[in-house]
């Protein structure tokens, strides 16, 4: 596959246009003085489905001809992905079928109904997963879309930090969370072309350390039982994905789930928005000083703000 | 006193521009359709100090006279208006000085520490307040900055509206809560000049009343033990504000306290950012069906952010 370049992120960009929103970018002066540097969050929480990963999808999905999209889209996703998906799907007006599995949360199976989608439950396997969705798409002839294993899914995700820069750019370091990758390989691609001289760092929960080790060792390393609260970053790093991290990434941090839970909170009330775990991680390698940070501009990808409302994580680390 | 006008708004948004932050204005199409109108929130609980009651702050401190400014200010307050007052006196280099019940949550109390503020504390009566006030007053020689009855914070509070209107207008209908009559004095006055034909609704919790039914009897009437989770509105509205009310406001609607909690939880869940009781007052109204909304462009000013984690109120009224 050949690997996206930034205008192919242009392209996806204008594409994507009339279907997303241009997201806010939020600062907070108490944050930088406390933590002694400028902080720049790129708010994707406030993104449709309340996460970039509408970016990716919606982009996926309108760079379809008429003929690849007449039956429709699938994917296998409990996440947001699969919210981002029905989405995308039924603004072109076709079909989503989403494989879930059958112990995914009742919001994350509402969420994907609101939006239209046609769920089909599997066993909590990776392989009945697999083996589900491929009999779906026989089926029904729907054209799979992956979540970051996807040439058009990496340029929409790209276009986050596209915005981020034109908003707020340059900066000393770009910062988003990694877990299959999708969003910081774009993040890099974008931002390698766009300010060349800016430090790009992906940051994961210790829980799920696959990318970290996988970048440190200069080989795909997939993850083995990943046990982290950041359930957006418990899937591998994808091939693809990897070989553009390897390219264009400068450094990958890890933070524990204690640093992640002290980050949300202090989003939450400093900042006022609601970040899911996954997005705050970033932040969590601020906290716990895991780079050179002092006295530089960061911005901040705040991937999304999905969480469960009757199950708030502030009184497991305390 | 004479009344504020529009032209006095101007002139506080043009001071305080390089104070506070230009709110964004976020709306949310799966709200939209769920409500069979369309809402455009401006984001108050991303204002500085989590609330539009810095914009009132920020302009009567600067508004001060370098003698007059010399000693400091004062207030007294537990809420938003005393952390406002304590960070905008800090921008000018002034002492703030607040007096508080000592029953005050011990956040609220962190948030003024943490912008700079003195505090004193009093029994938790309003005489006490109000005497302990006046003796601080004359041992500091310190300016009292009332949180709704004074000019210069009724033209902050209107500059809300005006950016609201310059970036999405122009509405069917503005709304806002009403708990001093600070924010809607200001709205109304800053609404009927940019945009006549615009409905001002303010939107009050039926266990704090006292605007609604002043407004519906056409004189000042009290608050007697009001109870509402709304604490921001707890307070009397005032008599200027009410004078300001009664020429400008179109309409006042009262709502339940579980409209205030459905109205909180769907702005958490749907939009992704947090918004304190008060604040989700209006689209109480909305949810139940207080006015004529169907078909129309409303504007909504979320007045804040502020509320404790650690005593979220989703279950008191499931």
């Amino acid at each position: 596959m050949k690997l996206p370049e930034f205008t192919d992120i242009e392209q996806a960009h204008e594409r994507i246009l009339p279907f997303v929103h241009r997201t806010p970018v939020l600062s907070s002066s108490t944050m930088n003085r406390i933590l002694d540097c400028e902080l720049h969050f790129k708010c994707e929480n406030l993104q449709k489905v309340g996460a970039f990963k509408f970016r990716g999808a919606i982009n996926a999905v309108f760079s379809l001809t008429d003929e690849q999209a007449a039956n429709g889209v699938c994917t296998h996703s409990s996440g947001n992905h699969a919210a981002a998906l029905a989405l995308a799907a039924s603004m072109r007006g076709i079909p989503a079928y989403i494989v879930m599995p059958r112990t995914a949360p009742t919001i994350k199976r509402q969420a994907v109904e609101g939006y239209g989608g046609k769920i089909t439950f599997c066993e909590p396997t990776l392989e009945a997963r697999e083996t589900t969705l491929a009999n779906v798409a026989v089926e029904t002839g729907a054209r799979e879309i992956h979540p970051y294993t996807n040439f058009n899914v990496i340029c929409g995700q790209g276009t986050a930090a596209k915005e981020l820069i034109e908003d707020n750019g340059p900066f000393d370091i770009i910062m988003c969370p990694v877990g299959g990758g999708g969003l910081l390989s774009g993040t890099s691609i974008a931002t390698r072309a766009m300010s060349p001289k800016t430090m790009i760092i992906g940051a994961e929960p210790e829980g799920a350390d696959d990318a970290y080790r996988s970048f440190h060792e200069k080989k795909l390393i997939p993850s083995v039982n990943p046990k982290t609260i950041a359930d957006g970053l418990l899937t591998s790093v994808g091939e693809i994905n990897f070989r553009i991290i390897q390219r264009k990434t400068d450094e990958i941090v890890t933070v524990s789930e204690r640093g992640i839970v002290r980050a949300m909170r202090m989003i939450w009330e400093r900042m006022k928005i609601i970040v899911e775990p996954s997005g705050a991680v970033p932040l969590a390698a601020i906290l716990e000083n895991k780079f050179d940070y002092r006295g530089k501009k960061i911005g901040i990808i705040l991937s999304g703000g999905n969480v469960d409302l009757e199950k708030l994580p502030f009184h497991e680390f305390v």
